[in-house]
């Protein structure tokens, strides 16, 4: 079997030893009874790095954002986000189908908003519109290439919110990501958010599972809607104990993944087939083909077995992980010296 | 009491001594029994008129729309428009709450979409995108100025929908204005179109109620979502009667209002205080200001008993309608004149 | 054309000659911008007989009904009734459709629910379970054949929803049936519930409406959903002044209606063809019938011009109102006794 | 720590040292790209187990009964089921939230409708009334103390399905403890449903999850589903491992707790504390107390280091399990009787 350098997502790393050895030893119990001792050591110590009172354990990010959603709105409200938003682009049009909310979209940079924009977009109160009650930021952007906020812009943002009365969500599915790169700290984002998501499954390498931060009634609220859409589990404790590991030990090497994806990019910058490299913050590097479709070099990069994705006709994306060795970054910038 | 020449909207029109004594001998009945007399003989003669097999009277076009719109999806589907549709705009985000579907919205001309616009933005057939199921347009479209589709672009978007399985429907709030700028017949819409909204209290002058037409099964379907919203009504024959009237005696006039509007308009273009008046193609006028706001203007224009509306900071839309008549019209552009 | 003794509903009538003439002389206008007279005038009206703060006009009960359930509700919540509660049988599933609600279905007494019942049914606090939060009786119960309710029970009732923070809502499609029969005031159902939902349609005699009195939060709440439903309608006064007619001219005539339903009841409960009458409080009378199917004798009836509705196998229901006259209640009554 | 023997529930078991193998060495993958090789053959085992087309894992039981709903249902239908259903009293009103559906609940024997009520409850054709799509059942019925159907009313209630074009799904959360208590085979489940819900987590001994199974196109749909609620996963492959084993390993064995809780019932029968034992059919032995409340007695149980679960003020539920071992069931005897 090939072994193929997978840089199409950072939700293909599979455990490792001692992941897994974490996972296979892991205190389990029903969690619908609130017996599982992993979840709820896994949602304490989430809880307590975030300063926030509460935490719960899904089976997905998409569950993470679609019960916060759920939570902070009624039908009929209007939600602000990023036209490159996953919640609007990747959750299967949830924001409707579960929580009976329109969308405001706003075109920001690399899907980053700014607070301007957002107090535009609140709704006048009048019976015709939607009635604005959610702004969703999503850190670091997945469409925008790995793009983070300045912390500033976000407590500019928060600061909208409280003067109109919105709650206000971060999709933090590479949070960590974006706290690793802009030196930041997890509290600096559980004082500004009503809700943060963090996933477990992409960068930190656990198999499964996402986290939803919370002060103690919104938790409550959240466990009702993950009930009602089927997410809770009973034993999940063997999931939970991979995401306490990642947590305990995988935060700070995202930088290696930043300083390996800033590398490969460099040489991207250098290479006769690529138009364009969107600046490289962290884990993402998204850059634009010449010369060549997208998917004509992905084909040409997999000969080579290095795996990538054509996100759009001349645009391909690769995203470093927990698997990304130092020697597959080596091979790949070797390949596409040679590719030149 | 003053007398305001009222150009705010087309939907302000009071009935005219003979709708009024259409109304008052209106034969009715328990509609929810099928017996009000003048509801049935409406349904039947606008189904006729666009050749369709049924009809089914409603309090307002909103829920016309509304109706179609959940008949046509299934929570989870995504509605194609324009940006500036009504139905997105104007309706309390009930694309969300009353269907549970996503928007896709185009950047069309004038409120006008196009057949290339549209196949782009069908999501291909990935659970994490919403599932495309509708295509609306809205003729003439209001926030667009009035300004009428050619009918051959919207056989194009019919073509696009049939390859692609959509269903196809039309917001005609204003559809008769754009069959008589456009001397165009109701039968070639019902041609095209999977479900067809027409509103009876804009330039028809009725005081109350919308028609969704279509086919039996559609129809049928509609019926039941009437009743979960509550639009069924018992003796609603004195509306309907109203409605009948309006569809036999006030569809030819419109083009006076066409006329009239244009008149206004060419002043408009003239005027030291405007900076670009859009191409007016039926009863609505939509201007920019140059030098003054457009709520000073509207204040300035409400002094000499003449209302319009100031739809953004410097745009003035001024509605043409039954009770418009030529002496207003030359009233206006007299003060107009002396605005300059 | 035969003239028939119309016993199916009271939803039947149509405007007398001086109902009508107030019809044709409302002073409207455009209620979308709040300027219809007449609509305001019935809403001002209608909460101050009730002692609310505001009032909301609709095109009918299942819309006034759906609302306040709507207001008061998120989805996920629960709501008591009685297994007869018209916004059960008779709404098209209104509850889970428009604000995806379950019901919890009490057997009362004929319609009519009781505190204790209420206490039983209420969830314990487990996201297993739905969120009880609303409390809805009908007063009278249609299904219950024109049953009033004790205002003691109603006031235990409130008490029950005080102590566990539930809204309180009455269908009063024939509230003023109750009202007069019961020899209360509209204040004393304002004093205890958060909505109240009136039918002009009904006894009162109007072509069509139903108000929805509350305070003035709920009511703008309230306004809201109603445009996502697509209630909001223009010139609405045609049908607002018939509501202020009926609420200044048809309310204590409904005793009269009362008599005539218990004189009927009287005659059939010696006839042989009827095994049980439910006692007669309002205008309603169902009886079961012995040796004959319903539907026979309903055909029987017609036969002799009176029309009544088969709703069981051996139940018929015949229901008085506005436009039944001493005359016919003579004829009804000589009929049956014929019939014997 | 104490070690209890714990009857609360089937859910509360830990994979045994074999299970927990399994799932050490799983083949696993991203499932979002398809690629999770023990997701996948655990999907194709239990599809073809069952004569199905196809099978969808999902974090648990509640999900697949939701997404089954969904699928086979669209807002206003009407859902037909025992008044003791799992779906409608432990899925936090998920079929009017997540399906906009309402609920016709039938008085079953021990939670087991049958074909004449189902007839008798479909809605007619009615715009007052919900339409009536679905039919489920529950087997062995939680609530009816672990009940099996006989086959052949389950195929009359598909008589009635096909008759009236109804969806039928089963909630088959203990599906093999019937097949094994009734020597039946999955193929038979799989000819006359549509979908089909069985739960790994519960006497199967796995940690988590569920399967839905049923044709292309109806999996095709719930994958949609299934992700909107953001219930898919990424390395789930551990869990499916477990689902896979269990499949191969441990549903033969049912018939041992099956003896087991037969024998514990008997001693209840004779119990002085204990007025009625419900028939036990498979692993789930219900009786209410007598002289003594639930709760008292199962404080009583709690003391000798049994677990039991008051359902009822004088109703005890004790379910058997993968870890109930021999020595546990004598020990639980032996206390019974000493308790006498």
């Amino acid at each position: 079997m090939t072994t193929y350098i997978d840089f199409r997502s950072d939700t293909v790393t599979k455990p490792t030893g001692a992941m897994l050895e974490a996972m296979m030893h892991a205190k389990i119990g029903d969690d619908v009874f609130g017996e599982d001792v992993s979840v709820n050591e896994l949602e304490r110590l989430a809880a307590s790095m975030f300063g926030k009172e509460g935490a719960l354990f899904c089976p997905s990010g998409t569950m993470t954002n679609q019960i916060a959603i759920k939570c902070h709105t009624q039908p009929g409200d209007e939600v602000i986000c990023d036209a490159d938003a996953h919640i609007y682009q990747y959750e299967g049009g949830g924001i409707a189908v579960n929580s009976g909310c329109s969308v405001k979209l706003l075109n920001g940079d690399r899907g980053r908003i700014d607070s301007t924009k957002v107090a535009e977009a609140i709704q006048p109160d009048d019976v015709h519109r939607a009635r604005t009650s959610l702004v969703c930021v999503e850190n670091t952007s997945n469409r925008g290439g790995g793009s983070c906020y300045d912390f500033e812009e976000l407590k500019n943002i928060k600061q909208v919110c409280d003067e109109n009365n919105l709650a206000f969500h971060i999709d933090g599915a590479r949070l960590f990501n974006a706290i690793i790169a802009k030196n930041e700290t997890p509290k600096q984002y559980g004082e500004i958010f009503d809700s943060i998501s963090i996933c477990l499954s992409k960068s930190l390498g656990c198999p499964v599972g996402s986290l939803l931060l919370g002060n103690t009634d919104f938790i409550k609220k959240a466990r009702r809607v993950r009930k009602v859409f089927g997410g809770g589990m009973r034993q999940a404790g063997f999931m939970a104990a991979a995401g306490i590991y990642a947590l305990q030990n995988n935060i700070q090497r995202l930088s290696k993944d930043h300083e390996n994806a800033k590398a490969i990019a460099e040489v991207l910058n250098d290479a006769s087939f690529v138009s364009l490299v969107l600046p490289v913050e962290t884990n993402i590097i998204i850059f634009e083909t010449k010369g060549i479709t997208a998917k004509e070099l992905v084909a040409k990069l997999k000969e080579k077995n290095i795996l990538g994705y054509a996100i759009a006709p001349q645009r391909v994306r690769l995203v470093l992980h927990l698997d990304t060795t130092n020697e597959m970054v080596a091979k790949t910038i070797e390949v596409l010296k040679r590719l030149m």
